[in-house]
């Protein structure tokens, strides 16, 4: 069922079984980018880390779960990404219709701690017939080295029992707010995600802007290019075991769709995996969701 | 034995097993709103939160459990639900009478810190015939994300061995006092309870005020309606996964009947799914509950 | 072999399973007070709590745990309770004189932090052939939320292999030293361990001072009655389900022979199921001891 | 095999099963001390608490750990005691040689953190045929409950095993420099090894000074006989369950041999089980070493 | 296949189990040192310390897994150690081509906290072939003593599945920076990873300075030879039980190949059992690399 791209991207898995492998392989092949090795991943964790009503009130429908679901089999995306509640309530009307990753910690906006609450666990993942689990880290908070460890010790379950393990590397705390997307500091969050063991890696696009820590100077010296989003996203993968790795991006905060579609580009032309892309699909009518959808699918297709 | 409301909401719960729903089930047909897809719950946690003196004084027979448990049987009610003790000590004389949950967590006033300990498990849930478990969450506070933590651990436990989950999700700490029951926090907080997977989801009913917080403005920008009790009760349910998750609500502070049944109108009329309701059942003579409790059977009934 | 007030005591025990009943019965059955309803308890954990010189110096004989097992046999007691190490150097050459019951958490002077560390467990229990676990929560400590979760952590592991649940529910830390035995404190703190699951509750006799909290005003304005000793027994009592628990008293500091009697009357007065005295035991000859015990056993056979 | 002294000795371990009677009996009928009752044991943890260079550089042959076990082999010794490292390093060549104990924590100078860090269990100590297990605890320490804890815990598993327990109970933190071995801070902290459990008590050997604590009164109003080096042996024995505990003692700083004699006299003449000796030991010639252990061992036997 | 080097080497490891001793064959025997004794290992988790572009930006190629591994094979290198997802991208097209040695805990520089995360076990480690596990402990970081427990468990576990624990002992903390790699400082380091049970202690040469703390006297008044590298080399042999351990050194900072070269030599000259060299083996091209690792290895050979 494999084409040349897709078994291309299989072989960098060196140490998977035959579960995880199917399990990737099905993510791969998945909706209207299967075979192409291009990503589109509906995640809806917003309403946890924001609430509903910052989430869904512009889009009434939106707060339905099911809602967001069939969005993502109709747009034939590769698949679905929410925490245990929200997987649980379209459990039997979604099964097998776009698969399904459990989204296995979450944080909430009730405090400004940069830690998340983990919410779930590989056994929900097996039960709700999901593909992947989901976890966050955040490289530069105080709690650091507990995510990492609670993301790896998940990962290390999860790989036993033929589970993609995907790992959302956000930076945050000890860098500037404007460092956050930084390029150097977005490379080495990427490389975390990669040495955690993490088969699918999720970043922030990032901005050409160096955080000023000591990772700055080699970019300067070694003449790294980052100008260009196409320039940052191949060093990003490059970053990611020099592209063994699949990477999508996120493009964070809502913005108009030339904007977007331009990141779409940068990411396809600098060999970037896809998309993760929350708040520009629902927080707009559905059908100029499904537009959207259409065009950026069209461009990773393209 | 279920109709077609009962149907209606059981099929909303898609990813539980049969153990999981025929206890829902049981819950939802029994007693004299069995049927109705509305719930009136006796909780008795009181003796915990606040002492025994403060809780059953004003009415000397509440501090016998017994009392507690058969008031609610004698009132038809759908529910009983109480810490480990509570419920041990009538486990035998009103076995099968009523329906029990066990609470699994609780605080106390002897210090005035915002977190709960866990007093009880899935196991004495099951040795005393429990058909669930409940757990305060207390969004806002320091323990927040660890609270969530234990919460989703209890709940894939309980999920396991059929037991129904109910979540107090109680917001408290980094807002103000009149924030606690703000309608943008309620929102989010029974939101995040919906997230962790909750069957049944109990929150304060809401007051139209809004906290100012990160939330407030876009219920002002979408032209959220709040105005009246009933749009609140409404907005909740939205929030809850667009209706699709049992909603329960508590009154908060004893207050004259005439208040609290007109609360109960909102509720119903709003589409929420009933009342858990404590002090203003036991903090007056059996017989003013009795009537009281018949008055708002009587309104969810009707 | 149970009388009718034994059967009247075992039958509120509602939940347990016939191994803890028959536990229960032992003890209830046990020594002078066997079949009365009444309990004498002594507890050696002095040695862990003030060191075994403050303890046992005045007595010097009392070094040797094998004093106090054998001093409690002879004077007819219905049970022995310490830390493990003091159980076990009598394990053999007591074993079936005097129903044992293993303290499981002590604290020390070195520190005073208001903690406890856990020494012993149920296996420990089983081992020495104890009918029971005690263990120690502060309620008012920084500790309490977790004391309390241990607690009930250790009691459900006990109850499913039958051994009786004795909880030490000593107020400390958030109230003032005469808080400490203050009838609403120790009235809340006795309300806590039944709610825990405890089946004998264990408190100091309390004043009638009231602590100035929220629970002081209903004591008031409900009219509790807690002028005399009997007065106050009966009020905890009653705070403890109605009189479903077993609930012993401690004098606290040592005192002379006519407030100690005077205190045992109020408890057999006020209902009170006994007495765990220890410094008033062993800090006296062995002839004055046995004499007072003798005296104490009197008044509750009475 | 073992004579009325052994036998007296092991008939106070009153719980214990076959298997750690036996260990029990292997370490008191082991070397030139064999069935006296009398025990001296070499411990080396020093390298772990205090480096390699402040233990050894003043004998560089006990840089080799070998050097260490074969002089407990060659002198006769009771036991020796070391981390695992140490054990491991000496487990085939001195099988049977001589009995091991495994010290299951250790500190070190890094930091001057009250608290050790757990490097060993029982399963190590099994798999390294050792007889037995040792542990730190240090009351007066921030960490005095939880290594409390820990030591019961150790101490719950390795008697179910068979493993002797050995405890090293070290008064540190909340007292005075010098009242760390005070007569009254020391007799404390071995009755606090006894209620936890141990089967052999290790103490520094305490002055007459007292501590300025809430112990301190007794001493003098119950005339307690702490005058001489032998009342405070007798002392502690005393403390110790009223001899019923087997007590060795260390004399901490190293010391000329003179001193050093007279307190295994008064060890002896006081009824103390033997010493703990480690630095008295190797921070000599191999043939001073010898010539020393021999003067103990001479003491202890006549 | 052991030669008496071999042999010899492998009879130091008196408790191991048929398992382990064959991977500590293994490795002794591997590459172009095998039989030799000596070992250079590369190891490249610099990528987890300082970020990916610090690290290999200088040699773009290296961003590759599979770079490190190949040059580690092309070499004749003793083993390859990493973090667990660095490891998974060879796992297949290296297997068996060179040692693999998963490195189970990493830091990174987000932030300033001397501590180490766990990210890998040992089923981790027996899933992807390797010979052994890696740990980091920094004794003077304030997770001191947690770091040591946490690198003895994982040892504990390592050792029943027969696989060889490399434990990297890194100072800092408590100490100057200058102290960080002082001999007095290092030599103590050094004796704690032997004290922990590890089979090959990985330290940093050390200087001739000696850091002002307790351990300095002795090097002074007891004669301590630490003048040349070679002395100093030797005397942490010495701390390592006597040579009983395998010790191989990280020369920090790249540095100029003669400065590398002779402290090469002094390694071999002071009886160290080799190199684990990183950054000075993969920031230069491959051609100077293989070149550099050519002339190491033949130092340790002739």
């Amino acid at each position: 069922m494999n084409n040349s791209i897709i078994n291309g991207i299989l072989s960098k898995y060196e140490s998977d079984n035959e579960k995880t492998l199917n399990n990737l392989s099905k993510l791969l092949n998945f909706g209207k980018l299967g075979g192409t090795g291009k990503l589109v991943i509906l995640p809806v964790d917003q309403g946890f880390e924001h609430g509903p009503d910052r989430s869904f009130s512009m889009n009434p429908d939106s707060y339905d779960p099911h809602y967001h679901v069939s969005l993502a089999v109709e747009a034939g995306l590769s698949a679905f990404a929410a925490p245990i509640g929200m997987i649980e309530a379209g459990a039997s009307t979604f099964k097998e219709k776009v698969p399904f990753i459990l989204k296995c910690n979450s944080s909430n906006s009730f405090t400004n701690i940069k830690d998340q609450a983990i919410t779930a666990n590989i056994h929900d993942a097996l039960r709700l017939n999901c593909i992947g689990v989901g976890f966050t880290i955040y490289p530069g908070s105080e709690f650091n080295l507990r995510l990492i460890k609670e993301a790896c010790q998940l990962f290390h379950e999860a790989k036993k029992v033929g589970l993609i393990c995907v790992l959302w590397s956000y930076a945050r705390g000890s860098m500037s707010k404007k460092g956050e997307t930084a390029i150097n500091v977005i490379s080495y969050a990427s490389h975390l995600a990669a040495l955690c063991g993490a088969h699918v890696i999720k970043v922030k696009l990032p901005t050409s802007y160096l955080e000023d820590d000591a990772t700055k100077d080699v970019f300067i010296s070694n003449n790294i290019k980052i100008n260009t989003p196409t320039d940052r996203v191949k060093h990003i993968k490059k970053s990611c075991f020099n592209g063994r790795r699949i990477v999508v991006f996120s493009g964070g905060e809502a913005k108009n769709d030339e904007d977007l579609i331009n990141e779409i580009k940068a990411i396809k032309d600098g060999g970037g995996n896809g998309s993760i892309i929350g708040r520009n699909t629902f927080q707009r009518s559905r059908d100029k969701a499904l537009d959207l959808l259409n065009k950026i699918i069209s461009i990773y297709k393209s």
